[in-house]
C-alpha cells in the first residue's frame, strides 16, 4: 500500500477522461448517468437489505456556524407568524455545495475545461436561469439501491489516513477483502478514511491539505459500474494539475462518467452500525429537492439495515 | 355521504383535542409523536411492497414564480465561481410552509392556545433561535414506511371534490371498501380528492375555499394510528371556529396527536401509478433537511412500488 | 459626574413616558415624530454649515463576518452573469438591526407593552406583511439637518467611559460646555463615550455590559426638541426593569416621542474630524431605502463640513 | 431633431471608447472616477442651492412584486423578535441591479470586453470574494453635488419619447436652451423622456425596445465633465453591436469613463417639483450602502430645493 501518495501525469488523465467516458452509454440525451445502473431490478433487490428495520440518517446537521470550512454558513430566521402566533414558522437560505453540507452533485456541476457530461459544452449548459442539461432536477425520482462501506482506515491498520495519503484503487481492493464484500453494479460506495475522527484529534481538516482519490480509484469505480460515490475524502490536494484537472475527481466523475456524487456524508455513525451488526451494505434512500436548474441539493440520506 | 359540510361546535373540538391527546404516551419527552408507530419492524414490512422496483417522486418542483397561493416564492440564485469557471454553484432561498412547496410540518410547528404536542408551552418552545423542542429535526432519521393512497374522488364517483365539501370518516372507509386495502399502524395515508385535476379545469385553488379534513376523519386517523398525514386537503375554511381552531386539523394533528404532516404532495403521478399497477400502497421514503430548531423542511418523497 | 450609574425606579420611567409622549402632537396621523422639528427653514440653516465641503460616512462597513455581537451577518454573493460575463452582478441578504449594521429604525421598531407611537397598539400595526404604521417608508424623503457631536468621554476627562457608567443630562450639558456648542430644535446628535476606542484596547464589548443613556438624558433631548439621537451608546445594560422597558430608552424615544435614532454608527473618524476642523457641527444627510413595511433600513449618513 | 435613431458602426464606439478614456486620469490607482469632479468647492456651491428647503426622494420603493421587468424582486420577511414581542425586526434580500431597483453601479459593475476602469481587467477584478477594484465600497463618502434635471420630452414637445427613439447630443442642448440651465463640471445630471408617463399610458416598457441614450450624447456628458449620469434611459435597445458594446452607454461610462451611473430613479416627482418652482437644479445627496466588493448598491437620492 502506498504510503505517501504519487500523481500520474497530467496526460494521464486526459487519457483516463477518454477511457471513462460514459458520453452516448446510455443515449444522446440522457442526463441520469450512472444512475441508469440502478435498475428496477436493483431497487427490488436493495429492498431485500432491510433485515433489522433500523434506520440511520447520514447527514450532517445544517451549520450555521460560519468557519475557515463553511465561509457561507446555512442561515435560517424564525419568522414572524402574527402577535399572538398560532404556530412557527421560518426561512432558509443556503449555498448548495462546500464542505459543511451534506449534498449531491448535480451531473453538470463540474466541467473538465468546458466539457460537461454527454458531450455538451458548459457555455451552452450554464445560464443565469440555472443549468439547462443534467441539473439536479434530473435525479428528482432520487436514489433506491443498495449502499456499501468500505473501511479503508481499517483496512490499512489505521485510525485514520494522514493528509498527504490517497485512496488507491488497491485501498478498495484490500477493504473488500477484509471485510468480505463485494461491490456490485449499481451500488453507492462510502469510502472511509477517519476524517471525522482525525478532526477530533487534530482538528478541523485543512482544506489545502486533503487525503484524496487516487486515479486509479476513479477507473476502479468505472469498471464496477458504481452508481453514485461518498466518501469523507474527495480530491487530493495539493496536486500537480493544471485548472484543467484541479480537482480532477469532480472533474472525471461527473464530465465524463456522469458518477453521481454525494458530498460531505456523516460516516462516524454509519461505521459505528456496521460494526455493531457486523454488516457492510444496506439500503440507501435519498431524494434531492426537486430544484430546476439547480447544481445540487442538500439532501439527508437514510441507510436502513 | 355529505354532499356539503357542516361543522360540530368548537366544544366538540376540545373535547376531541383531549380524546386524541397522545401526550405522555411515548414518555415525557418524547418528540417523534406517532413516528413511533413506525417500529423497525413496520419497516422490514414496508420493505417487502418492493416488487417491481419503480420509483417516483410525489413532490412539486421548487416554485420561484410569485403568484397568490405562492406570495413569497423560492429564490434561486445562480452565483459566480470564478470569471473562466470551471463549474456551477448556486444558492437558494426558502420559506418553510405556504402552498406551494411540499414539506414536512415539525410537531411544534402549530399550536391549539399556547398547547403544543406532549405538554409544552408555545412561549417556551418558539424561540428567535428556533424551536426548542419538537423540531424538524427530531424527525432526523427520516421516513421509511408503507404508503397507502385513499381516493376519495373515486370513492365517490366523482373527478374531483367541490370546494365547499369535506372528507368525513365514511369517505375513508368507502375508499378503503372500494380500494379493497386496510390502513394499518404506522402507514401514511395520502388523501386524494382531485384539486389538481379541479385546479387544471377550473384555475388555481382559492385558498378561502378549500376541502378539507372534517373532525371525525382526524379520530379515524387517530384511532388507525397512522403515522403520517398527506393529502390534497388539510383544514377545511371558511370554518366556524375561532382563532384557536382556525386550523384545527393541523392544531389537533400537530399539537394533541404529535401526527406528522406531509404537506402539498404531488398526486397525481402517483394515483396514476396505482391505477396502472392495481395497487394503493406502496414503500414511501423520505427524510427531512436537519435544520435544527426548524419548523418543516421541504422534501422529495419517493414512493417505490 | 456620576461614575457609576444608578436607575431611577420603573415607577418613574412610567411617569417619564406620560411627560415626554408626543401622541397628537404633529396630528393623530403622524408618522414623522420628531422629524417634524426638521423645517424647511432648519433645512436652509443646516445647509450653510457646508464651508470646507469635506464629506465623511459615518457608517461601518457591512460585516460579513459572524462573530457575538454579529450573530446573523450580511450575505454578500456575487452571481453569476453569464460564461463569458460582460459584467459582474452581486446580491444582497440582511436583518436590519442589531449590534454590527448602521441603520435607521422605523417609529414602529419598538414598543412599550403594546403602545405604539401616536396612540397606535402593535397587535395592530405589526403584521406578516410589515408595519402598517410609522414603517421606514415614512422616513423615505430623508433628514437633511444640523448635526452635532457631543464628546462626553472628553468631558469627563477620559479615553471613554467604562460598561457601568452612563450618560445623563449633566454629561450633555458639560458637553455642551466644554465644546461651546448649543444644541438646537430639530438637530441630530452624537454622543460619544468612546466605545471604538474601548474595544481597540478591551476587545468587543460585551453586550450584557453596556455604557448606556440614562433616563434623565432623555428627558434633555426632549426639551431640546432633537430630531434624531445617535451615539455609541444606547440602552444601558443590566439594568433593573421590567420586560416593558426592557431597553427602555428604545421604549421611550420610540413610543412616546417618535424620535428617530439612528443605531450603530461609526464615531471615530467623526470626532477626528471635528477634532482637526475644531466644529462641532456638519450637516448631516442620510436617507433609508424605501422598505414599505420595513422596520428600518441600512444606511451611509454622511457629514459634510 | 431625429425622429428615429441611427448607430454608428462599432468601429466609432471603438474610437470613442478610446477617446473618452480616463484611464490614468487622476492616477493609476483612482477608484473614484469622475467622482473627482465633484471637489470640495462644487460641494459648496452645491449647498448654496438650498433655498426652500424642500426635500425629495427620488427612488423608487424597493418592489417585492414578481413581473417580467422585476424577475426576482425584493423579499422582505417580518421576524420573530419573542413569543410576546417588545418590538418588530424583518430581513431583506435584494439583487443590485436590474430594472426595478434605485441603484447606484459601482464603476467595476460593467466591463468593455475585459477592460475595467483605469486599465484594469475583469477576470482579475472579479473574484467570487467581490470586486477588488472600483467596488462600491470606493463612493462611501458618498455623493453631493448639483442635480440638473434635463427634460428631453418637454424640449421635443411630447410627453414621452416613443420607444425607438434616442437621446442625442442636441437633445441635451436643447434641453439646456429650453430650461435656460446649463450643465457644469461635477453636475449630477437627470435625463427625463417621459418614460413613467408612456407606461402609465401604454404599460411596462418592453426591455427589448428602449430609449437609450446615443453615443454622441456620452462624448457630450464626457465634455461637460459630468460626474453622474441618470435618467429614465440608459443603453438603446435593439442596437446592432456586438456582445462587446450590448449595452455600450454602460460599457463607455463605466469601463473607460468612470462615469458613476445612477440607475432606474423615480422623475415624475422631480419633474413635478422643478416645474412648480421654475428650477432646473438643485442639491442632490445619496450615498451607497458600504459593501466591500459590491458591484452596486440600492440608495435613497434625495433631492433638496
Amino acid at each position: 500500500m502506498n504510503a505517501t501518495r504519487s500523481f500520474p501525469p497530467e496526460s494521464e488523465l486526459e487519457a483516463l477522461f477518454d477511457q471513462l467516458n460514459n458520453t452516448g452509454r446510455w443515449g444522446t440525451d440522457d442526463e441520469l448517468g450512472t444512475l441508469n445502473y440502478i435498475t428496477p431490478a436493483k431497487r427490488v433487490a436493495a429492498a431485500a437489505l432491510v433485515q433489522t428495520g433500523r434506520a440511520l440518517s447520514i447527514a450532517r446537521d445544517l451549520d450555521t456556524t460560519q468557519s475557515p470550512n463553511n465561509p457561507s454558513p446555512v442561515r435560517h430566521t424564525m419568522c414572524y407568524q402574527a402577535h399572538e402566533p398560532i404556530g412557527a414558522v421560518d426561512e432558509l437560505a443556503l449555498g448548495m455545495h462546500g464542505f459543511a453540507l451534506t449534498h449531491l452533485d448535480a451531473i453538470a456541476h463540474v466541467y473538465r475545461g468546458q466539457d460537461v457530461y454527454n458531450g455538451r459544452k458548459a457555455a451552452a449548459v450554464a445560464t443565469p436561469a440555472g443549468l439547462q442539461f443534467c441539473d439536479i432536477l434530473a435525479q428528482k425520482d432520487g436514489i433506491f439501491t443498495r449502499g456499501v462501506l468500505l473501511d479503508i482506515a481499517s483496512a490499512r491498520g489505521e485510525s485514520w489516513l494522514a493528509p498527504d495519503q490517497g485512496v488507491f484503487a488497491a485501498d478498495l481492493d484490500a477493504a473488500e477483502a477484509r471485510q468480505q464484500v463485494r461491490v456490485e453494479p449499481g451500488d453507492a460506495i462510502f469510502v472511509y478514511t477517519g476524517l471525522q475522527k482525525r478532526e477530533a484529534a487534530q482538528g478541523p481538516e485543512n482544506l489545502g491539505q486533503r487525503v484524496g482519490i487516487m486515479p486509479d480509484a476513479i477507473r476502479w469505480m468505472h469498471e464496477r459500474r458504481i452508481a453514485v460515490y461518498s466518501g469523507d475524502c474527495v480530491d487530493a490536494f495539493p496536486n500537480p494539475y493544471s485548472v484543467r484537472y484541479a480537482i480532477y475527481f469532480h472533474a472525471i466523475a461527473l464530465a465524463a462518467m456522469g458518477l453521481i456524487l454525494l458530498d460531505i456524508p456523516a460516516l462516524e455513525p454509519l461505521v459505528e452500525i456496521c460494526n455493531e451488526l457486523e454488516r457492510s451494505d444496506f439500503l440507501l434512500t435519498m431524494a434531492p429537492l426537486r430544484i430546476r436548474g439547480g447544481t445540487g441539493s442538500p439532501v439527508n440520506p437514510i441507510a436502513i439495515f
